[in-house]
């Protein structure tokens, strides 16, 4: 991720966050290479397949905004790698069952085999199910390592709210209905809110539920930055499923199309797609202009969530 | 449920016992029916899966644990109320999920299509996942309701080791690798523990961990009751799956051998299963003895369990 990131920022201040990005990036796999069970914990299958569809690819955006989040209310590193690995998990079982034959059926994912192509249907829908069990097992254990026991039950209702039939699951069940049909903007807006933003923003409020308690303007300003970017992200997405090719994805590319599902770019057109990804770009960083340096770090994420090549 | 529970257990304390499962099973389903999202709630496809899937049917055998355990340590009724919502809400999921066609694949629960049928195997999906989030939701709320933060964070901990691949995800796929082998005796066990032996656990843990403080005796006395409960529990499942028709079941009978799946009936014969049901209850009931009448709820559901006809 070096390259694009230094290419973002220019100078020195690229080059830090360039250096943030990476350790951050060893830091989650780190940190998830340790909370997964072992490989040889029976059933060893399972596990296999669980670190499988877990480590060693993906971009992690959901832990950068949860440590980017964390250094805005100075978390502690312990309990930011457990709200880290928890956001990744979910959204790592969200994939392995959204690319289920019964869902969008895909083959690829981040470049290998998805896991049900690998590991059968059956063993696929465990992992995902184990995995989200194990996200909530590792949020618990933030309560031993700085955040407060209040601020944890806080973040568990949040990322229940973030996963369930309101937030993440809900907007995949949007998508489910939606194929095929020709979405207006506020519904398309709506569907992604659920299925992408709402995991976005628990990332960010997780990783400040961390820290210090926040003030009622900051957490509004935070929620509103998060918004921005969660549906940022969903545009680009869009956007590269048109543009970029297979291997740069590391998944199937023009997928959406093939399967008749309405998104930004069928909905607005690429060029009021790409528009769009820079006006929400705009709005995440004035939402975070009232917070001080403490929020730059989220500052540099969001640019590089909406100028990303893949 | 009235009518065994009363054959059970004579005279008045069965006209008392049964009042209470009656009460408490009447507490939960209004519980699950405030805390599931309305039907009218976007998506509403969604909701009314959901709805399907957890109301108007089951045992609710978990619930009962969660609340005779709670009335053992003096929880407050709202707390034990979420911790029962949080276990019948994973129940219910990995029901709907084990049903599905790359699972089980089977048609009927509870007397009804199971979700996949009525709803399509996505929707089935996407409710299973909904109500892992949702369950693990409800738990957080425990919170508010008299349950200390510190023990809502172990109360999170432990479901999501009960249900995850460690414990329940993990038996199932010990189960997915099991069909068409022959499993001594300690595999099966093993299996068993974690498949449905670790969510009725939890649940007897749950329920204490909502009221005051257990001793160091009291939680080994009271863990010896729930592994003994939940393997009887699954004991008595592998008889009646042979015994019992599926219009008494609810569920398709002989499902097991059909699938040739290894049980305790195919692993010890029908009799001796039957007496190792009656050894797990005196099992579960010695367990319980040093712990005085507070107790004595759980010694009677731990019979129900064993001496149920479905």
């Amino acid at each position: 991720m070096d390259a694009p990131v230094q290419a973002l920022v220019a100078g020195a201040a690229g080059q830090i966050f360039a250096r943030w990005m990476a350790d951050h990036a060893d830091r989650v796999e780190g940190a998830l290479t340790a909370r997964l069970p072992a490989v040889e914990a029976h059933p060893a299958r399972l596990h296999e397949a669980i670190r499988y569809a877990v480590l060693g690819g993906g971009k992690r955006i959901r832990p950068m905004l949860v440590y980017g989040a964390g250094e805005f209310t100075g978390a502690a590193p312990g309990a930011l790698d457990c709200a880290a690995c928890a956001v990744e998990m979910i959204h790592a079982y969200s994939l392995v069952h959204d690319d289920m034959p019964c869902m969008d059926n895909d083959v690829l994912r981040r470049g290998k085999p998805t896991v049900h192509v690998a590991f059968g249907e059956a063993m696929a829908m465990l992992v995902g199910d184990a995995l989200q069990a194990l996200a909530f097992e590792s949020l618990a254990a933030a309560a031993g390592l700085g955040a407060s026991p209040t601020a944890v039950v806080a973040m568990v209702a949040e990322l229940g709210r973030g996963a369930g039939s309101l937030g993440m699951a809900g907007g995949q069940a949007i998508d489910l209905a939606a194929v095929g049909r020709k979405l207006a903007r506020a519904e398309l807006e709506d569907m992604h809110r659920r299925k992408t933003g709402a995991l976005l923003a628990a990332s960010v409020r997780l990783g400040a539920a961390c820290g210090r308690p926040l003030s009622g303007a900051e957490r509004m300003q935070l929620d509103r930055f998060a918004l921005a970017v969660g549906l940022a992200f969903q545009v680009v997405d869009d956007v590269l499923d048109v543009e970029a090719d297979s291997a740069t994805l590391g998944k199937t590319a023009g997928k959406d199309s093939e399967q008749n599902k309405p998104t930004y770019v069928s909905v607005l057109g690429l060029r009021e797609a790409r528009a769009l990804a820079q006006s929400l770009r705009a709005e995440a960083r004035s939402a975070l202009a009232g917070l001080g340096p403490g929020a730059s770090r989220l500052a540099a994420i969001s640019d590089l969530i909406v100028q990303r090549s893949s």
